[in-house]
């Protein structure tokens, strides 16, 4: 059997704990599979004392990630800090600068910083692995590294955030509003007392530009992801997509188009029989659309400690075996510029719901803007005073609510036609407006 | 860059053609992914002259596909022939003893003789590579293999034959026979036309044995397997579990239990809510149970040459970077002999639909026949009459359906609590008995 290869772990939270016991617990099994034994020969964390329910007698204790990141102890360095900059970042640079392999789980990291740390691991001939920082325990970045090696990706979307699907799911099953639905999140531990990461979008929008990168071997860019968070959607909304055979799914979505790839975080309307809708509660759920396979879906567990900590360890495993894939599948080299397609020209159908007075006119004014920018309607539903109620929609005076769902136009001409809409005076509320994402 | 990897295909059906296309036009991405370039050099196929619709120009032709798997001109073996004997197995077995790296698709040949290949391929220090083997463009040997090696699996089961699975699909959508639904796949083309070999549960079979190896380190046995294909799955069962909140699945399962490894295929229940349960037509779907990721579903396209062929090409390109997994994960030498769970322990729940006849006494001989075996009822169900008539079910005199849904018994239990039913006269036909997968 080869060397040892000797792991430094660098954050012992829920995460780093499971790395440590699973490393112990599969000793056998994965000196048997990589033909190496792997130890934890060194760690690092902000308590030393702090029982964590794991053997660390026989790992040296570090308080400063930096010094463990350097030290000649270890060969690979497993970063599960957190935070884009700081000792997250140093730390990893400065292991990948001294040649160690490092696998991290840290997305906020891998977005902002992702593209430099493979050049910097290409150039030292070491691996930077990172299948934990997006869908926990679902092998995407291995599916798309590797797996579907042969294909050209179209498009890949899905369901990154626990905390959003869970509350959708929630506010559907139970019939709850938004803030009843978060405030249960807290308590159940899904959502941070500060939720906006989570429900803004932007924890989704750090995992989508990874996941764009390794499916357009594309540089990494996080700029250029739209990101609109869940706040807005009402009971209202989920009723309504109900009724129409969607439900509401807060989708990461990039795709290759004319224009070049687009990259968007936002509420979905998702037809009710894909793969996707059928994801509910904290689980995660990625689509891939590619030429050759056609589609593929991975469903599972996107957080969690032992979850997360089976994608650390088979990235330790993979390394331990002396796989070195470009980090991003392409050498870094060969990485394009990301060709941001204009968020304006995005086309696809869109969900409309609008408070409508109950006056004559009123309809016609609506359908006139929608016709004149040639806008087709696949549907048009009237909430009407009964539903509205039992959904507890804003109802004022006598005001309606109306539900269109437009065939495929251009996000630029609905944005237009609604401003046409409002112009004209009749509409009070700016509409609520949901892409729907096609099968 | 590397040298040139010189590829050897040997069968240019469906798939082979889709190879030799993805190879070519994923050329220059390939390349860049690999740091090799991948060209196919020579191939073999029965008919030399036919058009395949893919430029072969280069490439030398072999009419005997063993003499292209010894050929000095290629470095890695494609085998598409099929067969678990004759040709395909002579092929790679030559090509292994030759050092050279082999790629194949066959699932007949794996389940056979899967172990010993992996023992020569090691020997000699080559690749013995087969994502294509199971649920065609589904990565599953390598989530299995390398994306949970920190997990122990309990359990792996999926939908891994398509046919089966359309059958069973327009058997509920469009509420027609077994015998309506198999032809109208055969003149879609999803069922050959001698079925047995898919709709017996052979095929799924076949897959399982290779899933279960890699799931449990684990000696392949397909002999260990039991089967039981859908020839007798009627109309009036898929009623009785859509109202009972089932689906019928023909799954292949293989798992863990304390008197070994089960591996079982059979026509069975799974719960409308799960994710199995939403996948229809021709799709495939494997979930697998591990100690650390909990459950992980992947779902895509089972057949097909392109998406075949997605994972034939993935393995090539591994192989191209010089990755060099044990092709079972562990080294052959380190793989146990399966043990096999006798089939009579499985615990599990039970459908029983049983023809009673309509006389005082009859249910009450049932019940007692259950309770004397401590087996107890989630629910009883008579199919009235009426239902009766509406799904076809046999009819004879005055006797109604009785559906009982039991709870976690055992199959001797359930076996012996039939025979004692059988013996008193009373049911005349052989009950239908369909297993119920836990989620």
């Amino acid at each position: 059997m080869a060397e040892i290869l000797r792991v430094g772990v660098a954050g012992l939270g829920t995460v780093g704990a499971s790395v440590v016991r699973l490393l112990l617990r599969q000793a056998q099994a994965l000196a048997a599979r990589t033909g190496r034994e792997i130890v934890v020969t060194a760690v690092s964390a902000r308590d030393k004392g702090k029982d964590r329910g794991v053997d660390l007698a026989g790992a040296a204790f570090y308080d400063d990630p930096i010094a463990l990141a350097a030290a000649d102890g270890i060969d690979l360095f497993v970063e599960l800090i957190g935070g884009s900059e700081g000792p997250a970042r140093v730390s990893v640079e400065t292991a990948l600068a001294k040649g160690k392999s490092v696998v991290t789980a840290n997305k906020a990291l891998l977005s902002a910083h992702g593209s430099a740390l493979a050049e910097l691991a290409e150039s030292r001939h070491v691996a930077l692995a990172f299948e934990a920082s997006v869908a926990g325990g679902i092998p995407i970045v291995k599916t798309l590294r590797e797996g579907l090696a042969g294909n050209s990706i179209e498009r890949v979307y899905g369901i990154l955030n626990g905390t959003c699907n869970y509350i959708l799911s929630r506010m559907e099953a139970e019939r709850l509003s938004f803030e009843e639905c978060l405030k249960e999140a807290q308590r159940l531990g899904y959502a941070e007392a500060d939720p906006t990461f989570d429900i803004g979008g932007f924890d989704s929008a750090h995992k989508l530009s990874i996941l764009a990168s390794l499916a357009f071997g594309a540089r990494i860019a996080p700029e250029a992801v739209e990101i609109e968070g869940i706040e807005r959607v009402t009971l209202a909304d989920i009723d309504a997509a109900g009724e129409l055979g969607f439900r509401i799914k807060l989708l990461g979505v990039a795709q290759r188009t004319a224009q070049g790839i687009e990259q968007r975080v936002h509420p979905t309307m998702v037809r009710k029989t894909t793969a996707i809708a059928q994801v509910m509660g904290v689980t995660n759920a990625v689509t891939i659309d590619a030429d050759a396979v056609h589609e593929l879906t991975l469903v599972g567990p996107g957080a969690g400690g032992d979850a997360t900590a089976s994608a650390v360890v088979a990235d330790i495993a993979d390394i331990a075996k002396g796989v070195r894939s470009a980090p991003f599948g392409l050498p870094s080299a060969s990485l394009r510029k990301l060709e941001r397609a204009p968020a304006a020209l995005h086309e696809g159908g869109y969900y409309i719901r609008l408070a409508v007075p109950d006056v004559p006119g009123a309809f016609a004014a609506i359908a006139t803007a929608m016709a004149e920018r040639k806008i087709s309607l696949e549907s048009i539903m009237q909430h009407g005073a009964r539903a509205a109620r039992r959904s507890g929609a804003a109802q004022v005076g006598t005001q309606v609510g109306v539900i269109l769902i437009t065939h495929a136009t251009t996000e630029r001409l609905v944005r237009e036609a609604l401003d046409a809409i409002y112009a004209d005076g009749v509409i009070a509320e700016p509409a609520q407006v949901i892409r729907i994402e096609r099968e």
